[in-house]
Formats: C-alpha cells, sequence, structure tokens
C-alpha cells in the first residue's frame, strides 16, 4: 500500500512499555485506511492503467511507474490520444529529458522538436481544444449538497466530495478556488452554480470542474496557446502542487505506484531542468495498458466517495494522535492524498 | 540564482520569428527577479549558513547543501544547540537515514537511540519548551498596516509582508490559516490581534506567528511530545508542503542551494521511508558554518520586505505570460519560493 505521511520520529522510535500498554493509541489517518471495509476500495480497471518500465537502475533493478488514466468526462481527448499512442507503441524508446527540482519530470521524444528527426506520431490524434481544460455541465459532476453548517459538502449521496469548509473558521480556504473535492480519486476543483445557503441543506449544481496540479499528477507537456499538446509528452508533478497550471494545461492521471522512479532521479542542469546531454536521459523501455502487462498486481484506491475517506480526510485535518500537539483544524486538498493499495 | 518556477515547455521551444520580433513578451515572474535592484536583495551572514558536504557522489563528484538558519526571533533555542553541534564537529559522520517520497530527507545519528552505541551529544544543549514553536509578542514581528482595499498589507512600512489577500475572492486564503507573509525571508503564518478594517490602513499588532512547512525547510526531528528535539536529527521538507506539521516540530532554516543532493536520494523502503540498510545510507562528511568554509559565494535572498518581492509574488499569482491563459488569482503562500542567488 502506498506510505501515506506520519510524523517525524527518530530512527528507532521506542515508546515506553507503560505508554504502549496503558494508553490507547489514538487514532491516525493511516488507521482509518486500514479499517476501511472492503466495499470502500474501488478496483481500477487495468485498461485504464498506464505501465511505464524505464530502463533498469545502475544495479539493474526493474524500474516501473503505474498511472492511472483521468477518468471521463474530464479530459478525454488527450486520454484517447494516449491510448493510441500507447497502441502504435510510440511511447517504446523515448525517453525521460526533464527533471526540476520541485517542479515536474517530463518524457518525450527527444528530438520532438527538431525538424527531420522527430518520430512521426500516429495519425489522427486529436486536436484538443482549449475549453478542455474545464469540464462543463456534466451530470457526473452535476449536483451535490452543502450541509446547513456550511462546514462541509455531504459526503454520501454524491459524487463530488469537496473539503473546501473543512476548516473551521469561515476566512480559511483555498488561495487558488472556492469549493473542491474529489471525483473517481481524482482531485478537482468546482466553479459553482450558487453561494452556500446561510441555513439548510440545498442542492447545487456546479457549472464546471478541472483537476489539480497535486503531487504524483500527470499532465500534457505543450507549446504556447493555442497549443494544447498531443499527449505524446507528458509530466509528473514532484515538488509543491504548481497549481497556477490548473486550467492552463492538459491533466490526464496521477501515479499511483512508483513515482520514486521519477522523483528521485537527478535533476537536470540545462534551462528549466532539462538534461543537457543524451547521457542523461532515462530511456523509457515500453508502456503498454494495464491489460497487456502480465502478472500486473490489482490495484484500488479508497473510494473518494466513502464514509471512510471523508473520516480519513477529516483526521488529515485534524490530527492529534501522539505526535501532533496542535491540530492544524485544515488541510489542502493536495495534502490528502488518495490512498491506494494492491490486491491479489 | 535559484531555479524559478516556469511553464511546461518542449524539449526545445522554438517561437516563430515573427512572434518574437513583433510581440513584446510579457513580463513573468523571473523577469521582475532579474530587474531588482541590488538594493533589494538581502546579503546573508556566512556565519548564519550552515555548509553540509555529503559524501560524494557514484561519478565522485561534490554534494553540498547550503541552509540558511531561521533568523530571530523564531526557533533560536534549536539554533543556538546547531551551532554548538556544528562547533563540536558532532554532525561529522552521521548520515541521510530516511527519505521518504513526498515528504522529507532525515539526516542524524543511525545509532540515536540504540543505548550504548549512540554518539554522545555535546554538554549543555538546550531543552527547548514546545512553546518556542510558535513567536509570540515580539517587536519584529510587531506590528503592520492592512491597506485600504483589504486585499494586502502594505509592503514597504512592515517587516511582516502579508499574502493573505493576494487572492481577489474574499473567501480564498490558506487551508492552514488565515493571515501569513514572510519575516527576513522566511514564510510564517501570523496570529492577528484584530480583524481587518472594512476600509483605511490601520494598524494591527499581530499577537504571535510561526515558521511554515514550505518546500526547503529544514526542521528538527523529535520523539513524541513532549519531546522537542535537540537539533541532532533535521529533516528538510521534500514534497508537497506538510503544513500539519506548523507549531508542532521546530523548524530552523531553509535549504537555499543544493536541495537537489537531499531530494534526488533513493527513497527509503523501511516504515516512514526510513533506509533498511546501513549501505543504502549518504554519510555527511561535514557540516560548517558557512565563515569556516573556505571560497563560499556570498549568498543574497530578494528581501521579502522589497518592493520587488511583491510584484514577483504578485507576479505568481497572476500568470499572465505567453504560457499562462487563465491566471490564478491567487497563490499558495509556498508557491512563492523566496529567490536566491550567488555574487562574487
Amino acid at each position: 500500500m502506498r506510505k501515506l505521511l506520519t510524523g517525524i520520529a527518530f530512527a528507532v522510535l521506542l515508546p515506553s512499555s507503560a505508554t504502549a500498554a496503558d494508553t490507547p493509541r489514538p487514532v491516525t489517518p493511516n488507521d482509518i485506511v486500514a479499517a476501511a471495509p472492503a466495499s470502500d476500495w474501488v478496483r481500477i480497471a487495468p485498461s485504464d492503467l498506464l505501465v511505464m518500465d524505464l530502463a533498469a537502475d545502475a544495479k539493474g533493478g526493474p524500474r516501473r511507474v503505474v498511472i492511472q488514466l483521468m477518468p471521463a468526462p474530464f479530459s478525454q481527448g488527450w486520454v484517447e490520444n494516449i491510448r493510441k499512442l500507447v497502441a502504435a507503441r510510440w511511447y517504446d524508446g523515448i525517453a525521460v529529458v526533464r527533471v526540476q527540482d520541485n517542479y515536474v519530470v517530463q518524457w518525450g521524444d527527444p528530438d520532438g522538436e527538431v525538424p527531420g528527426k522527430a518520430k512521426p506520431l500516429p495519425k489522427r490524434l486529436k486536436v484538443v481544444p482549449e475549453t478542455a481544460y474545464i469540464q462543463r455541465n456534466h451530470p457526473k459532476i452535476g449536483k451535490y449538497v452543502w450541509d446547513n453548517m456550511g462546514q462541509r459538502l455531504a459526503a454520501r449521496e454524491v459524487t463530488v466530495t469537496a473539503f473546501d469548509r473543512l476548516n473551521p473558521p469561515p476566512d480559511y480556504g483555498d488561495p487558488y478556488w472556492k469549493t473542491f473535492g474529489f471525483v473517481d480519486g481524482m482531485p478537482v476543483a468546482v466553479a459553482l452554480g450558487g453561494q452556500p445557503p446561510s441555513s439548510g441543506p440545498i442542492e447545487i449544481s456546479p457549472q464546471a470542474a478541472w483537476p489539480l496540479h497535486c503531487y504524483g499528477m500527470v499532465g500534457v507537456g505543450r507549446n504556447r496557446s493555442p497549443d494544447t499538446g498531443t499527449g505524446a509528452e507528458l509530466y509528473a508533478v514532484i515538488g509543491t502542487p504548481p497549481r497556477q497550471l490548473d486550467r492552463n494545461i492538459g491533466l490526464v492521471g496521477r501515479v499511483i505506484a512508483g513515482i520514486e522512479n521519477l522523483s528521485s532521479l537527478p535533476r537536470g542542469t540545462g534551462n528549466l531542468g532539462f538534461y543537457e546531454t543524451a547521457a542523461e536521459r532515462t530511456p523509457i523501455v515500453s508502456v503498454r495498458m494495464g491489460d497487456e502487462v502480465p502478472g500486473l498486481p490489482a490495484y484500488e484506491y479508497l473510494s473518494t466517495d466513502s464514509a471512510s475517506f471523508a473520516a480519513y480526510a477529516d483526521k488529515r485535518a485534524n490530527r492529534k494522535d501522539d505526535f501532533y500537539i496542535q491540530p492544524a483544524g485544515g488541510v489542502d486538498i493536495c495534502n490528502v492524498p488518495v490512498p491506494v493499495r494492491t490486491v491479489k
């Protein structure tokens, strides 16, 4: 299972046996995840996984990165292109070309912009319009409920589970947008069609939603506007969430396993973290859809519509276990990583 | 100079010559930094720098990390301990013991918790109280001015430059605290003694302030409360800002050079990202104060009280150069990295 964040402890943390025996250990976010019933976990269809195998590391060890593709209705034009690129084996033999610290790892055709040398793209890739950065008026992001405290959107009856009001003081929030939550395991912002009521639950139809640049999210490299990229050049976030890119670039998924094989690569010393020599690049041996990979484990994520996830997010916002003396009382949506596990 | 974040571009970005010749390039945050007058840069005293040399990398290349210690009034008990530990050469020969992806790199005595094997600490290290996580009622964080738009705190006349109101909609903000800014180059939250006025500038005396867990910030590993750590075990943030640690742990500085020598280390496979074998650890050859290191370049940061910094932060919140089609209209304080440069 994916490692969740926990407190800073010494290498060997040995609580006294008296403490361990006498005091029940306070509940942590990990405890909630571990106790979630099987029905709160969602199996990801292997056909919605990208399995990217990098060249072996210096010691010959395998380096696999598994990416969950963005579910509909978001970014589907680029996702369709990516499926075509995989089917054409186009990604096989390209490379990681850029690693910029506290920003992104990017992979693509090193000669993609060199006339006469660029690897030809498959035919009939879509040209995705800039309007696709934002998904408007789709039933999936249609209706949800603001509870009568104005503090949180109800989780049970809705598709979008939003956390903008997890923060008790009413003037806290997110610096980038007012309302946000999760759709099918992906962090999104939501533009509401109305304002929260002063009392009583009401239904609100959001006008639009868009995915967010949290750690591990995968996006589509592009040239200057109006270019939107094809999906042949991709990047993963490996630092402070670059939320200024939201609504400016297509997000097509998130890394659910093996992010360390990208985030621990040597940083490029060229402009924007590009590698300056071919030798520095990490070759990509192959990219396959999950259902093409024999022996791939089954991946599940904790349903972001589940009560377990709501409790987990709430606990992330209000840590009061034995390491924390001051609960934050709030949490950034990008600091609520969606738990993922493998199952046999 | 430290690399600042920029848009996602292809490996070779070649705008057409017509565009380059005919249209003035829009101003970017980097442009503002590059144009800042010399008077807006603050020289960091070498005696306030920690210079940590890791063992050479696999190719024999040097790996140096430079840390600016937290300026007064914050965290000075731990900072004094760190100065004593350097003077005693205590850090020489310890190691990086933990690298947890999207969280922290941690270094210390691998045997620190093993009875009979722990490296003895220098005498007379301070036991810092938990109250030191928050700095209360100090003149340096004493008074500043809320401008008459209620949008931003004025930068020129004040010590704390706050950005909580950079976000135009009044109900945006930070998930962790309502008001925040920078003190002497460090990101801090501020607990105000009053509320912003509806109109007209007024002075507000904050009651307290504390530094924030942004990328690259350095903190003090500790055991469970009421332990606060000595400074012998330190960590640096290498992922999503773990702001839930604010007010729960001492922050003693930030990495201003060489963060990639920490953030690109292999992740540990043990619990919490600890290395499972001694061979995986990266030895720390030496830690010295900057004024002990011959040939160290002079480091400067862009004064967080300067007009240049205010313009830079504003531009970070409102990117509208040729890559961005939709300015965010806001920015997380941890997404406003303080620019650093070296000078001869």
